[in-house]
């Protein structure tokens, strides 16, 4: 089943894709949530009987009411050696603020004092049912699905102080969407081809199956520090091909820019790069 | 004016402290969040027109619906020389995860992993309207009110990777009350006492006078690089006395022990430690 929130900026609707790619209104079933029993209602709905959305809405943000919104830093082993860095021994924690969440294909405003903005296509993890300090075993049974996460980042702003989450956490740098694919569509959540290209170039290429810390690894670990809720995000970290670790000068993105983003099962995003006010 | 959240956690009722120190139930006025309109018509009503709170009911944290919990590193000079540390240039800016907000008297609870777990009194600003980029001159007027805020510290989550989060936001790492105290009645935030005991043995003891960067300076800093929201918190970093400052050897909270602080104005909060399952 793949969810969306559809409709204006703070007024999104709940929506369910149907067969034939179409939304379809959930609003006559009341508020949708991450949580196991709202999937299980909805999935036993025969989406032809809800109502058609027409025209071509905009997406906002695949998941609403989002507490946390949780990242995991150099994450894949390929950019762990493009940036010529050792491979973290524990998962590295960070947190985006959840005002950063923005629709999939909202333009990015790129901050005032902003240098160094860059790219970071990542596999989002949506938590369904609550976690505290589960065992890695059954850390999959919390998760309601995946999204697609641009985990947009500014680096002058990450690397001016030890902490991240000023150069993370800023308005529009958390695309989230198209939709949540439930985890019963998503055979393999270890094994899913992405990519970034930025004006038609591609940048980021990579597969989750060379995570340092799997999906599974992750919510075990983070559970362990906070308690995990319904329509938590984990983001899980970006293969190679960021703008920082381009080599012998980094790239970074300009007003006018163009980032095109995807991950198999989970849909594309589009994003404009605008200059901030 | 004084405001609170009370009762068990998670059914908390929004309510106001009357001249004589008692919980007044605000139920019937609708949800109470800080938008200066909310707090305009609350500071119109006669409190003894409202329904007298009996008995002692648990004080939540006393800010509900908090988007953000933003926090400021090593944010006090006499702190910093403790930890013979430079002074920071900028503000260092991390975020605690919701999910730790926790009523001012509520037990700390150890996580199981947890080896060094430490205490820091604070100055909470609470945002009462949406605060983007918005100068330190015109800053303190997106201020609702103040809180005390105890910003629990598990130092060896903490610095495990460079990335604190992880070591800030577990759960009841975040008592915040007893009360929202609303600007007008601190008259000036930048010459409050406070002050830490743990077993009756005072450990810090300072004053928000010795802040690095004042509170206008964090609202307008912080607004740079997000929207503040109604509701979102900026605790302000803590003075000298924490545990892990302790010479020769530092000193960590175990199970049993009680702290007890308080913020002039601002009430006081005591948490006992237990150990986590």
């Amino acid at each position: 089943m793949k969810l969306c929130r559809y409709g204006e900026s703070g007024q999104e609707r709940d929506g369910l894709i149907d067969s034939q790619g179409r939304i379809r209104d959930l609003a006559a079933l009341g508020p949708v949530d991450m949580t196991s029993s709202t999937l299980a209602r909805l999935a036993a709905i025969d989406p032809t009987s809800l109502p058609l959305v027409t025209g071509s809405p905009r997406y906002g943000a695949a998941v609403g009411n989002v507490g946390k919104f949780v990242a995991i830093g150099l994450n894949y082993s390929d950019h762990a050696a493009e940036m010529a860095l050792p491979l973290p021994t524990e998962p590295v924690v960070f947190l985006k603020a959840t005002s950063c969440l923005s629709g999939p294909n909202d333009d990015i405003v790129q901050p005032r004092l902003s240098t160094k903005l860059d790219w970071e296509v990542e596999l989002g993890v949506v938590i369904g049912t609550r976690a505290k300090d589960v065992p890695v075993e059954t850390a999959l049974s919390h998760v309601a699905g995946y999204v697609l996460v641009n985990d947009v980042s500014e680096r002058a702003f990450q690397n001016q102080s030890p902490q991240w989450d000023k150069g993370k956490g800023c308005d529009t740098f958390g695309p989230v969407g198209p939709w949540l694919v439930t985890a019963d569509e998503v055979p393999d959540s270890q094994n899913l081809d992405m990519w970034l290209d930025v004006n038609g170039n591609r940048m980021q290429t990579g597969n989750t199956r060379t995570m340092i810390f799997d999906v599974k690894t992750l919510v075990s670990y983070v559970s362990r520090y906070m308690t995990l809720l319904p329509g938590d995000i984990i983001t899980t970290g970006t293969p190679p091909g960021v703008g920082l670790g381009i080599k012998p000068t980094p790239i970074f993105l300009q007003p006018g820019d163009v980032v095109t983003l995807g991950v198999q099962c989970l849909g594309q995003q589009r994003q404009r790069v605008v200059a901030g006010a």
